[in-house]
């Protein structure tokens, strides 16, 4: 599987990306805007399987970190992506066969593509977490035992900090710290590790399952019609509809945090409906009850046009639709929950899934 | 001039170091402590002056950073020196042919023995400030256009950071930001450069003025003779002498500062002195008025022993003696008393040197 993916393409991606985002994931116009760019400069970016790569062939994902609140307003110039990636390979020592989005969401599903456009090399179809999640070790990378580190933090400036952690703990907490330093948001480069063993720690498809929910919301049927298609193919159910009448947000410790309050419209009347968020949407409770819990997905849709909403563009007013979809199987493991469950960001609730696997994994 | 230092020399140079760390600089007990085993276990090390190294060879400074508070807490590993050190060599691809103090103070005075002792290099006999300072651009290197970075900043559980950055004050934030994260102190490698550049931007001849400080307070002779001979060795003046009556103290963004009051007795009485410090003593102000200013070294003395007293050492009570010595120079320059003088401290005061330069510098 080889394809080209020319500059028309990512906005489908983008779009695509931001419904697996959860809300989070980045901007997505910002980061369609610079891969489009690259790629209309440098040409078309060959999106390959992993399994294409040879074992040894060196795989550096590219990144950027921090709140989207601050990252609308601090746009990165269209080298650091680059610049951070290049200064890793050098103290690697190494060149990297293909890069590979750490998440799904808007700006890290794009990111990537600057560097694969810039630097003549592949993007592998896939990503670490299926979805976006708000911490560097909340990938299935980490818990296939690759390091995030040596990780590469650049800013815009020109301020470069490279990391060697004990632990993803320290990863986070370095690099967190580092970001909000440098203003709020920086590009990384992290988890470089050989394609053999990275392969069984990805998730694969991501990029090509983007690519079609964005096909599949940008058509020209009826808004309802498209709802049914994205549920349809992301086996999704839609959880609430109604307006939004209430966003409470605040930028903390380098996260934008907030809860949502929709009330119930059509169906839903009479009933509330509240959101949870730290950069994604992270907990869905209708009435006081958990209806949706990290880690599956949990996303948020404009009622006219079924595209979906960042946690950043939330408004007082707006009609939406709230969708949730089952997340990667490999969140559903015991250890995996204890990093990326409901728990581990501050709510008394365990995770229920959406859809129980029905084989071990 | 080649002097080999041996355990006994260390207590010299931590005390006079002390004197010359103007109440900062680090705790001098750690810093002699882990000199001295390191010395023990390696052999002594060679004091060398700069201009016995050829022009090229590279002389990579050690130091400490953190607030002495929390490193009274939290005494550094025997590796943690070297770890920093031999990881900048690595990145730089290049083996360092000595070590230099960046600042004279208990602690990191001491530091590079550790580093020397263990790697059996020599160590230059001077040092980046004639003093301590808080921050880590306030060095003479920094003003001669060496820069602080590429800069190693390792902690004692394994974690690194190499910071690369476009200027001292990113340095200085990203890397106090990066300690703190760490826990209050972290070891450092920093201002790496050939010794033909380093030399004409040292202050030289530090740690043999330290040690001979050292010797001169530790001797037999009365405390007013070894008060009036360490005066006279360092153009010094008794500026106060009185009862400790209170210290106000507080940790904040890593930094220890703290107000002090001194109500005077022997000659002073019915005078109060006050100092301000933040690490290392800022301001004496008797009565009101200034009396003393940084860069201008200010140093607290016990009565009794004429031995310094850091500024995490103050207590409610102490019998002190408050001296001020001229500062290095270099920091009379305009340019270096924006960094270093009192209104960048917050002081609404211009620098008034104890003794006026008598040449231009």
């Amino acid at each position: 599987m080889r394809k080209l993916i020319h500059a028309k393409d990512i906005d489908y991606l983008a779009l695509g990306a931001t419904v697996l985002g959860t809300g989070g994931g980045g901007d997505p116009y910002i980061g369609a805007l610079m891969a489009k760019q690259a790629i209309e400069q440098y040409g078309p970016v060959e999106l390959i399987s992993i399994d294409e790569l040879a074992d040894d062939d060196l795989v550096i994902p590219s990144a950027m970190m921090g709140a989207p609140t601050v990252m609308v307003e601090k746009m990165p110039g269209g080298d650091e992506p680059v610049k951070a990636f290049k200064q890793l390979e050098k103290f690697l020592g190494r060149t990297a066969a293909a890069t590979v989005c750490i998440e799904a969401g808007g700006l890290n599903s794009t990111i990537p593509f600057v560097v694969a456009a810039e630097l003549g090399i592949p993007i592998v179809d896939a990503d670490g977490m299926g979805r976006a999640f708000p911490e560097i070790p909340m990938t299935a990378l980490h818990f296939g035992g690759i390091s995030a580190t040596p990780m590469m933090v650049a800013d815009e400036k020109g301020n470069t900090v490279l990391l060697s952690t004990v632990n993803g703990a320290w990863t986070e907490a370095l690099s967190r710290n580092a970001t909000i330093v440098m203003g709020g948001s920086s590009m990384l480069a992290l988890y470089g590790a050989n394609a053999q063993d990275m392969q069984p720690n990805l998730i694969h498809g991501t990029l090509s399952t983007a690519m079609k929910i964005g096909q599949l919301l940008a058509n020209k049927e009826d808004a309802s019609k498209r709802l049914e298609n994205l549920l349809k193919f992301m086996d999704g159910v839609e959880l609430f509809r109604g307006k939004l009448t209430d966003v409470m947000r605040r930028t903390l410790d380098g996260f934008a945090r907030g809860t949502v309050t929709i009330e119930g419209t059509s169906g839903n009347t009479g009933s509330v409906c509240r959101l949870e968020f730290q950069n994604e949407n992270l907990i869905a409770m209708r009435d006081g009850e958990p209806i949706a819990t990290v880690p599956d997905l949990i996303t948020v849709l404009d009622l006219e046009t079924v595209h979906p909403i960042t946690t950043e563009e939330l408004r007082y007013g707006q009609r939406v639709i709230v969708i949730a979809m089952p997340c990667a199987p490999v969140w559903h493991r015991p250890e995996c929950l204890e990093l990326v469950g409901p728990r581990y960001f501050g709510y008394d609730l365990d995770f229920k899934p959406l859809r129980p696997l029905v084989t071990n994994v």
